[in-house]
């Protein structure tokens, strides 16, 4: 059978950060209030709201998000179906993936995809915690392991299998930071040397303070609709034309090498076999950095770069203005902010903002093809999807 | 565009309960396999998973439990999608549905669907806490009211409005208890007389100790197919031919009556409309009894007997072996268990057995038409399947 198309109508974000003045349910109406304004829908015309949010059990004691910010949002009136998908950092990504194959499948027209985090209400334990939780709690969590400390094994198994450097680790947030100067809703919007990255505090060798995306406050939310409608409401919707999801192990001790990351693979297979377009057609891509090490595997998994490349391609400046690919122009977890389960949303609203040519500085010229990628825990869910303008 | 048919292909359950010796995994593992074995397939032959879980992140410290109960069923070799859903106490009903939604839109072929909850692991304030995530935590819980809390104020609503009595309310538990006496993996497999239910222990008031359904350890497991091969796989597949689902508020105080679960209707009338069958077709029920006023409630909502006619139906013996419809013959959340995440698939595990003329001591007879009611909150969320075998 063949699926509907789906394109963007509307996009919504909130700027990422410290917001301690800000709410879950506020940030969640805030990015789906912009969203709804900018696609010129009202509340009437949305089928169905999908959520992602990682934390707000373990940090607020509030599950069942999904109808928290569906209400919030004035949806609950009309008593409209609101799920919450929950896969750690890849929540958000996987929120756009169910909504996007409940209106490909032929349930549902108009579709609000939201994601908000609310990380600066917790204590540290309970921060610690909620990122830690994406792993493996028995076998990794419990005996002490931390979110960096599993990455720092991820990026010591590079640098043993292909020589990966210190400067080019230390390219990805320099670029990153770069990018968010341009991006007015970063975290961190200023430039970041190199140098200062090298030379930051070590949290778990070979990973330094600056190798390390921080846990952010933040929300982000998009419009989507069926082909048809998507012509009627918008000038230019941007389609999703390929969508994918893997999986692999939640330890990271079951796994072959400790340097891959092949869910990511997986589900770029997934994504480019759908939309017909291959590495090589992605002109933009925001994928998940957060950590540096992660920005070099994704970009070798999605095939930007062979395997033990990424490295190299960074530091020449290949991911950046002016060379192969433009990887993470809204400044990435590291720059614009990481909150988890709008982090994959955040992704995808710079993308359709890329392809509508509307991203102000960041603008990279003349796309019409990008790519989204957002991973949870390490890489064990991942998510991917394309995106094209007409 | 037409859908594609889906039905249930075989199923799996644990015994529900305090079960000290099990983990959440080893549970999940558990019913997983027992659905595989019973469906006649590999973890080569699966597409995808869904997982219904609430309170693993509170509880247990570990979210991510999509990955986690796939990986441990054996398929993060393959890196297959793994989709974690969550709305409190209809995580179970809602992963179903997902999935549903995916294999009936073409996305996928066949699906295993699985939930697990893990509660006696918890602190009392980490349970207490984890029930009530699926209330308002900043207008409900916050301030003291319990689940329990709620829904009396939902059963004093249903009192004031329609002279609902205390026998009533005792009949539910009564008789749930009677038909889990039938079900050796009911936690509380033993009957229970009315004027038991009114001489316990007041919990909020009119809410007496054995109006309210246990927080249980359990999972329970579904592997679903496309039609083709379903017939091919299976010898008497369960068709879902109606899938519905609907949201509210999530507090009570900005709903319009406290006697009604308007979500219920909502998600009825979809699947009825879908299945083209009528309240009246429906011979078996499995519907969300956490306290006994949220049956009468759900019974009225589905359309099974009028508003203010759930109390007597029940009293009068129509809720029964010999009455218009049996309604919760596994027991129900109060006899057989509520393990939050894998209820609503516990429920449709009971209705494919009915279905399939294999319930022993608790079939009902010549059945033919299903239907399974979960939902969470105080039916902020809530899902309805229609389930036929040919």
């Amino acid at each position: 059978m063949s699926l509907r198309e789906v394109a963007v109508i509307g996009t919504g974000i909130t700027k990422f950060g410290e917001l301690w003045e800000e709410s879950l349910r506020g940030l969640g109406i805030k990015a789906g209030f912009q969203a709804l304004s900018e696609a010129n829908v009202g509340s009437e015309d949305i089928d169905a709201m999908y959520v992602g949010n990682l934390s707000a059990g373990m940090v607020l004691r509030q599950e069942h998000v999904g109808a928290l910010i569906a209400d919030y949002c004035g949806f609950a009136e009309r008593h409209i179906p609101t799920t919450r998908v929950e896969a750690a950092s890849a929540s958000g990504g996987l929120a756009i993936r169910e909504a996007y194959m409940a209106i490909a499948g032929g349930f549902y027209d108009i579709v609000v995809v939201g994601g908000a985090e609310k990380m600066t209400d917790a204590t540290d334990i309970q921060a610690g915690s909620s990122v830690t939780s994406g792993a493996d709690e028995e076998w990794e969590a419990f005996y002490g392991a931390t979110f960096t400390a599993l990455h720092a094994m991820c990026a010591r198994g590079h640098i043993d299998e292909y020589g990966t450097t210190r400067e080019q680790l230390s390219a990805v947030p320099a670029k990153n930071h770069t990018h968010a100067a341009n991006n007015p809703l970063a975290q961190f919007p200023f430039p970041v040397k190199p140098e200062a990255v090298s030379g930051s505090g070590l949290v778990s060798s070979p990973l330094r303070m600056l190798d390390c995306a921080p846990s952010s406050d933040g929300a982000a939310a998009l419009v989507l609709a069926v082909g048809d409608k998507a012509r009627e409401l918008c000038d230019n919707p941007v389609f999703i034309t390929g969508s994918g999801q893997g999986s692999d192990t939640l330890a990271l001790h079951d796994r072959p090498k400790l340097c891959r990351f092949p869910a990511i693979a997986h589900a770029a297979h997934a994504a480019y076999a759908q939309s017909g377009k291959s590495a090589t057609d992605i002109q933009v891509a925001e994928v998940h950095d957060n950590f540096s090490i992660s920005e070099i595997i994704a970009l070798e998994e999605l095939g930007f770069f062979g395997h033990g490349k990424g490295g190299p391609a960074g530091e020449q400046g290949q991911t950046t203005y002016g060379g192969q690919i433009v990887v993470n122009p809204s400044g990435g977890l590291k720059a614009r902010g990481h909150a988890p389960g709008a982090t994959g949303i955040a992704q995808a609203v710079e993308i359709v903002q890329q392809l509508q040519g509307r991203a102000d500085k960041r603008q990279v010229e003349d796309v019409k093809v990008g790519l989204c990628e957002n991973h949870g825990g390490t890489a064990a869910t991942a998510v991917v999807h394309v995106m094209e303008v007409a």
